[in-house]
């Protein structure tokens, strides 16, 4: 669970006591990564990609009429992200969240842009190879920047969606097209959740079959996970809310259905979310009250066994007893006498158990 | 518990990763049925049904001034759908919202037209036969639009209240023939929540007999069950409360009266299930108590006897030993007196268990 | 528990599936009683009061400047109520609620009357005795109605404080007679959480006094009763915060003081129920920590015996057996010496129980 | 705890049923105490207190420019408190409210003036001798009354700091003087709260000395306690506010400054009570947990010492037995040969559990 | 933990009980050392270090456009800081506050000044060295003060980067000066979060090691510091918005930006808290299962010994009477047959258990 552990994310952000606000400084988990900054331009026509040089240059000839994504990836050249920060405006507030991997998701209205960040889940095999990563998106007029630790496959699936022609978005803003970012990565949390659900599922079924094997330790670290995914989630929320509040003329009108659209996936998630939580603890109640089940009878056979023949051992070792003036014993019905004895009694306790309902 | 499963609904959510926002596809259980469409048309005085072949005409041929119900089932021709939406003017993110069979429940205002989502549910035999089906209704100025996976019965119910002329449904508009649906479909949740509480009452007199065999996988699943009920009911309050705002123009103020009886009900389901939520933690309370006391009063049972008889046997273990020098073996009243010693030990040990009111 | 239950709440309302909104049906656990219709007028000097026979002629007759009262019992005659309704001009949306003995407790604005419906709890000796009946009122600006399912007791005292002229209750107006009416169902719930409190105190009492016969099942009831009595007295919070608002003018600002007087109480009662909650889950609590602790001290006996004299009962079992070769058996201080050893052994075991604090 | 007790306040609640909103009638603890009237008045130079008899004209005569408190104890002479609030205009709800020594504690805006009602805690030696007092103040704007059931040594403080000239209290208004009840009253919960958490503290300190005599219990009645106190708590933040909010204009801008200091008091009494719940449920589950392991403890020792010495004990009671035809009794090498056979099972019992990590 | 102790904060505040409001006196845990006030001011150019003797003049001499800061730290001449407030006429309400160490988190918009209290964590080497103190900032138009019960190492650090000139701080204006305080002590809540995360950490590790020793009673403690730590964080959250509100014209617009970045951080640790919470609830369920599985394992083992020897041990009991008739001994094959018929019940046992999936 790279990226999003809560253990990981506190000792890197404590790290960064003392700095003054702004100060840069990549914090993640991968070595930094040589910074590559990419620009595609499209339109319904056209499409363009180009390695960037000279990111002075590349402001003053921002095409008109076109979207214009800036893709920057690997953190390990800050003096050059220090100066994208320059030349586009940028708030050194705003850079050093962006290289934080911990950052939790949020949108900042910086008046002439908009500064979106939130955590992409990564599907491994299995749920402990899930990685997250953080996605830095900066909403320009005219331009799109994004920013990762590293290069991003959920930006190549875009991309790829994009030199297809597939969709709207070629022919639509530099809105739609973080709104066609943001969806993806949204659309990325169910599959996160479906991992949890199916390992819960298996869970349920091992229970029923009894097989408990490392079962709480199984559901505490679905519990964690899920705790994790819920505070990845909620906060998308209040991204999506303030994105379609029309309080940024950045988002225009004309994308306000695909922005509910998000807002009603986030709304499933988080239902989804608290549906899990509940099951986990649920699951742990059917267990525990299973463990006491079986305690039960395990001691109902050990108080049957025990309470039916520790009296008849003692009478057994009274006529083990070497006394010489013992008169019973040399009687001579005295031995059937004392089996009689000792089937009634047990008897009398087998009826007993009966009773209580232990037998 | 077909078609509202949180696991399920993971599952087919998580299949249309990568899809661009508004991709039509159908996503359901069921096997896509044949697409039909049937026009249906009434005012007081008439009623008309009629199979739709070609959608252009029924769009401009929409008899005025009635209330005109299209109903399409079956989501097998996916370009019938899509025709239809183009004819009709919907964006293709309702339409993709509609061919979700997990979508949860919602309103959406599309500015000249409303779109209505929610689960219905139709009761089986037993709780493990319910169904869930979704219900999309597009309530236009001229005409209300219905898509469902298959042919609804419930629509049925309607359709018969409709040609028998029952209630006010034909003298009025088509706002009220939604309110109809919505309505028909909340006292659905009824019945459910009513076969939840049939089996808690069960489950609770069972419990109070001390038959407890499956008792917590049980409690275990109605609480499933009622979890996913819950997550069906409380969005419907946010989509009654939108038609009741008075915010969109399609209803009308008219049916206003109609919708608060609606909202009421809704508030009552609400109650209802957390009530049943309430139940479902006492019964368990109750049940984890009863196993304690019950393995209380079995160890109770194990203690005395063993207690009382452990000493004595070793007692008599003593005399049992064949050492040649034990001068008590010789002495003739010695076994009456070890008899006496036995008797007041246990009579002491009785006394002591009395005080304890372990007896 | 007759009529709040929530189990047959379900049941009841279940039944009216598929029955057009404002359907008139009597759904209660009464034999529907013969309907009676009797007409109360008065104001400081004067009153009278009528049986009802013809209810057109009521209408037009109502006297100006009394207060006049409308009080239903019994609800065989559904045509007759229907009737009133017409007369009355009273939407069959409220006379369905009216008719629906499980309605939850709400105010319905209608324009020119309010509809205001509550529980009404009849205390009998025990708890098992509280009854619920559903008190309708319909205020209008010339008369109250009251309808009911049987005589209602309550209302015979408010009838008695007007005949003996106690209070301001002949000299206001009709808001002022409905004000009553309320805060005396309110004053009833009072009498309920006192019998509920009474009996957990009495459980406490009993639980410290180790007398915890169908302690759990007693709970189990009093928190199913407490669920009950809460979800009617919450909504009741929104029934008076809205006579308050002032949004309705059937409501004069005169009886504004009475009416927060009224919303003093219902808050007193919300967190006295919630106290109340927070009681009976501490003493399940305090039961189950309870019963740990003596499982701990019955197993304590049992160890201690066990460990006691199980390692004796061994040694003794040694020079019990019959082999012709043991050497220790012939020495003339072996039985001397292996009392010794015994007597050490377990003087050994004791102080290591005092050393573990076990005895 | 009188005073203040939840069972109590129900019965002394539910004795008004039926009673007509208004009524005034003690209900409280105390015998009621003979009815005494004090009125001080004072100003920065002066200072002057008299009995007073003839309530009528201390109406008329109340200085101007001055501080007036009337300060009305015992509730004895009922007719005396219905002439008070008839000359100074009160309504009688607020007199009712006023003689409920179970009030919850509220303001009520009566436009002219304003009531205000809350408990003091009078902290005796231990929490079992804590009482709850009702403290009713009524603001107007040329006089303060105070209503208690008794002498209330609260008030005395004040006017000890009132002669002494101590602080403000002398140079400022009649809301100033409130403020300044109303502090010492807020004062007053600290104390009861330290009490609490004195006991908490002690309470841990002796859980870890594993001295849990009566621990249950008395985490029980230390809850109980902080539910009470809480529920005194919490309605006193809506009183402050609404002192603050400046809707009656009988609290003056210049002491917002003093009630903004006592709401921030009320939210530290707040958060405390809320942390001292958690302590609680924290401090239960430390001792739950406890439980669970000594538990553990004494049965590992219980089964540890039986199945080491069951299976030997079985051995030796082989070579018990009496039969004929035993030919290992006769072996000469026999008695040793058992003696190892047993010390290996012992050992390799020892080993299991040394594995097991038992031992 | 001193500073911040639930027990000792409600000692220190209940001493103050019957004070007049604005009574100056320090309650705090320290001898209050020695009162010093210092003075810096400092622009982008300059900067000047001043010890404070004449507190008059140095109101009359404030430096124009520079930043100056009274840094007052030490408690011990309470007429010496009663002599600030008035030479700068700061309300001894405020005073009152500043001298209370265990006051809880606030900001007052007193006017023409903003005052700020909130807790500064110093870490130790172990979560138990945690020192809180208390920071108040009390920021005027033309200067800030400081005051601190003892010389505060956080302000040093600030004081550090002023004069290394170190980021904005020297460039702007008093309010960034406050931002910078209050951002560098929600630092050192990440490090106090990043310790405790630690021990949980450690806590989890052990628990998966079966190394449970203390483990409860750490966790337990972890809990009531976490307890602690989030009643200091949660309401700096309304301290930063109010900044953030534009509510005082002392925080101008330009540092927006600044105060919603610590508004972010503010929002990451309520997370982490409440996560972490979540953390202490799953291990201490984890560890309960934990302690039930082993107590199922250990009773299985004492039932199976037992259950299996107990009926053994009878029989051979039997065997090892003495009766003179009893016929079997005298039989030649009996000891063999008595072998087969014990080995028999002990298969037919351990079949048993095996069914019962116990072995
Ligand atoms: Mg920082
Ligand atoms: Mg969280
Ligand atoms: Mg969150
Ligand atoms: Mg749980
Ligand atoms: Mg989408
Ligand atoms: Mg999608
Ligand atoms: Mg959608
Ligand atoms: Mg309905
Ligand atoms: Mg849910
Ligand atoms: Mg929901
Ligand atoms: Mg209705
Ligand atoms: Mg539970
Ligand atoms: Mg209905
Ligand atoms: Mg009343
Ligand atoms: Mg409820
Ligand atoms: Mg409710
Ligand atoms: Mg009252
Ligand atoms: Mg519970
Ligand atoms: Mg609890
Ligand atoms: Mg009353
Ligand atoms: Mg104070
Ligand atoms: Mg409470
Ligand atoms: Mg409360
Ligand atoms: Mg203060
Ligand atoms: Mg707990
Ligand atoms: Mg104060
Ligand atoms: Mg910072
Ligand atoms: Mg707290
Ligand atoms: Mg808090
Ligand atoms: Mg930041
Ligand atoms: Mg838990």
């Amino acid at each position: 669970m790279k990226g999003f552990d809560i253990h990981s994310a506190l000792k890197r952000t404590s790290k960064k006591f003392g700095k003054a606000p702004g100060t840069l400084e990549y914090t993640g988990d991968y070595k930094a990564e040589p910074t590559s900054i990419i620009m595609y331009s499209f339109d319904t026509e056209s499409f363009s990609e180009n390695e960037v040089d000279d990111v002075q240059k590349l402001k003053r000839e921002l095409p008109k009429g076109k979207v214009n994504w800036i893709r920057l990836h690997g953190f390990r050249d800050i003096p050059k992200i220090r100066q994208i920060g320059q030349i586009f405006d940028i708030n050194s507030l705003v850079l050093e969240d962006a290289l934080n991997p911990y950052q939790r998701a949020k949108v900042e209205d910086m008046g002439n842009y908009l500064y979106i960040t939130l955590k992409v889940f990564e599907g491994g095999k299995t749920l402990h190879d899930i990685n997250a990563h953080q996605m830095n998106i900066i909403l320009m007029d005219n331009c799109v920047i994004t920013l990762n630790e590293a290069r991003e496959p959920y930006l190549d699936l875009i991309l790829d969606r994009i030199k297809r022609s597939e969709g709207r978005i070629r022919g639509k803003g530099h809105d739609y097209f973080v709104n066609a970012v943001v969806d993806l990565i949204v659309d990325s949390y169910f599959i996160v959740l479906e991992g949890i659900s199916d390992n819960l599922e298996n869970l349920e079924k091992k229970l029923r079959e009894k097989d408990v094997k490392d079962f709480v330790g199984s559901v505490y670290d679905l519990r964690r996970l899920l705790t994790s995914v819920r505070r990845a989630i909620w906060p998308i929320r209040d991204i999506v809310a303030y994105l379609d509040s029309g309080a940024s003329k950045l988002v225009s009108d004309e994308i306000k259905f695909y922005i509910k659209d998000i807002y009603d996936h986030i709304m499933h998630l988080i239902e989804t979310v608290e549906s899990l939580r509940d099951v986990t603890a649920s699951l742990l109640d059917l267990h525990m009250t299973d463990l006491s089940n079986r305690m039960n009878e395990i001691m109902k056979m050990l108080t049957i066994i025990s309470t039916l023949f520790i009296p008849l051992t003692f009478i057994v070792g009274v006529y083990g007893m070497n006394f010489k003036y013992m008169p019973e014993l040399d009687v001579r019905w005295a031995y059937p006498v004392v089996w009689l004895v000792m089937i009634i009694i047990a008897g009398l306790m087998l009826l007993f158990f009966k009773k209580k309902d232990w037998i």
